[in-house]
């Protein structure tokens, strides 16, 4: 598994970065966090467009590897709606 | 080597969690991303404190533990200025 997480400031390289992580069959799980499936190559190919992408421009972008058994130990919380009871 | 990305809306709820990351001796790598060393007992503590922070309120945490060869096969590109020719 392959996780991608980024901080950029420009609205417009953002964008591009998020489109570039859509193009490789990534799927968003945060504001700036995509996930998925890639090989090593293909995870050498989308890193080698992420830093085309950014230019010389500020910004940070890590591109992780996950093997089966820590995507495993992966603690996930997911709550979409505020429920409050007070 | 133990990774934590949070996409929450609420201000103070967010500190709180960043507190929390810094408080289990995590850096901060991005906006919204720490890294560090926990041991499996102790990332296990720091996803209860995390979620009883959370409460019921909107908001995405993910948890996630990488192992030597993973954490060695991460791209990082990290640029800090604006460096423009044109």
């Amino acid at each position: 598994m392959t996780l991608v997480i980024y901080d950029i400031e420009n609205d417009r390289v953002r964008n591009r970065i998020s489109e570039a992580c859509k193009d490789y069959g990534l799927l968003r799980v945060q504001k700036s966090a995509f996930r998925g499936q890639l090989n090593t190559n293909r995870r050498e190919m989308l890193y080698q467009r992420l830093q085309q992408t950014l230019g010389q421009r500020a910004g940070s972008i890590h591109i992780y590897a996950l093997c089966e058994r820590d995507a495993r130990a992966t603690f996930v919380i997911e709550q979409t709606e505020e429920e409050r009871d007070d």
